[in-house]
């Protein structure tokens, strides 16, 4: 399972980060979920291997500009690229509400089947791979962190169970896995299905929004592998700033974390003072964002560059892909 | 003056090109005007050294995404660089239209003063050292094409008629520079304007959108040093294409600007089928257009790339500035 960073700065873009977007992919198959889509993320998109024709789903967290100004350009190419498949989007309403009014203004053109699903804290769907939730965050405006859980794992046979109830390994071991029901030689009967168990439980990543509250995000991190958050700023910043644009420091973020267990940290939307080398000593470094997380976070934390690619193992471990 | 391309490619971005979006910047001073914006235009605003806390006006040929999606995200981004100064949007209403629904559904900010003109055939404005006229083109929408002449140029004397007046050179002719009135020696009185005239004819360059009918711009290419234009087929595509997305090809242009008396001639929107580098013998590439350009037309003949900028000098050459 694989989470490609398209867009890890907020508000506008930079030389190094462009806004919001990520890729979000099983393991098998060409398919893939996208969460949010900023401005030039179809531009990103071409310095990947993903392709816009095998996007099954986008998922928006809010409307601001930096989360769904590329969703007009990213469908159009769509469609000049020839794509015939349905194309799901899940979003506040409001998302929707922008989208068909860019359409009708600027004369633009869908022929595939572009469907609309509003979002709510009882979304229950599958696509691309992963069964979807959602659950709705704190921010100026209507914003929702999604989960996605992957949908197809591998079964495998309960070894364990088979041999406490004293059946040997044999041939028939390969039956429960093609077959329904296997007889042994004794009349017995089993059921396949009682025999099989996920190869692996399956894995989870939950991605956020804008958000001033992680703790929101209680319900859908139970269990999951990974949380994708913005940290746009440090502490001393969002105090300088103040609570009104509705955000959330590294320090806050890591210290929901740890306290929902969650094993990885991803953090990513950083207000662009915070540069990668520092020009001047009076620059913010995002060295100092990552210094506060890991000063309340134990687990796996990464601070996310764009076109990262991070891997979940079937082990559940979360990885930074070397380039 | 300059001209930088920011987007060379028609209808969806390549690896090599953006969408639509021209820099045209005075000779003197940091100000400069927009020719349609694309989306992602900001982002090739930050790779070149154009402010855009320095643009003073965006004019948009028409409504069509490739033209015009990068408008809420470069807008968006001026304001939250702080930007104050007034700044002037150029278009058709739909334009507007399509600008006004995008704010209203995103709930974006914009605290500077923006001002849109509803362009017509009489436009005539000055913005950015440019004095700004249009003309109606034929697209599938409607679509204008600009003319932008440096609207300062600096004087010189005209010692020609001087010295036919029998006025021989003295320190008199640097008074005719700086005062209003000089009174000679037996008493007769110049008006300095009389004796003042331009140092070097104002530089025009005309910029069209897209247009199958490139002569609709004969009157705003009088005296133009350049003409920048689509050439997004070659004929044989055009042909297989059709005439209903209304484009030219190269070698319509060529003929135009030929019978026009355009000096230079800028290609630009070039389809995406038009490779740089051809990887099998089958693919086209942009040779073919340049090539068809050069059949019908002598002047001096220009296939834009990316990022290129090119200067009109006060002796109306247009050269590719080495990068």
């Amino acid at each position: 399972m694989n989470l490609t960073f398209l867009g890890t700065s907020s508000g506008a873009p930079t030389r190094q980060r462009n806004v919001s977007a990520l890729a979000i992919q099983p393991e098998q198959g060409r398919d893939w979920v996208l969460v949010d889509c900023g401005e030039a993320t179809q531009h990103q998109l071409l310095r990947t291997g993903l392709s816009p024709l095998k996007l099954r789903a986008i998922l928006i967290t809010h409307v601001h500009g930096d989360h769904c100004y590329g969703l007009p350009g990213l469908l159009a190419s769509c469609q000049l690229n020839g794509r015939t498949e349905p194309l799901t989007l899940v979003g506040p309403q409001a998302v929707w509400a922008y989208l068909q009014a860019v359409i009708k203004h600027t004369e633009m053109r869908i022929e595939y089947p572009l469907e609309f699903v509003a979002v709510t804290a009882s979304l229950q769907m599958s696509r691309g791979g992963f069964h979807v939730r959602a659950a709705p965050l704190s921010h100026r405006v209507e914003c929702w962190g999604y989960r996605l859980e992957e949908a197809h794992v591998p079964v495998k046979l309960d070894t364990a169970r088979l041999q406490s109830e004293g059946i040997p390994p044999s041939p028939l071991y390969g039956e429960l896995l093609k077959k329904e029901q296997v007889q042994l030689a004794g009349g017995r009967v089993l059921n396949s299905r009682d025999y099989r168990v996920p190869a692996y439980p399956a894995r989870a990543v939950v991605v956020g929004g804008d958000n001033d509250r992680p703790e929101l995000l209680a319900g859908l991190c139970r269990g999951a592998n990974a949380l994708v958050h913005e940290a746009t700023y440090t502490e001393a910043v969002l105090q300088k700033v103040g609570p009104e644009p509705q955000h959330s420091s590294a320090l806050k973020v890591a210290e929901f974390a740890r306290e929902a267990g969650v094993p990885a940290l991803i953090l990513t939307h950083f207000s662009p003072r915070y540069r990668k080398a520092s020009r001047k000593p009076s620059d913010l470094s995002i060295e100092d964002v990552r210094r506060e997380a890991a000063a309340g976070y134990a687990g796996q934390l990464y601070l996310a560059e764009d076109l990262e690619t991070y891997t979940i193992s079937r082990e559940g471990r979360v990885d930074l892909r070397a380039p």
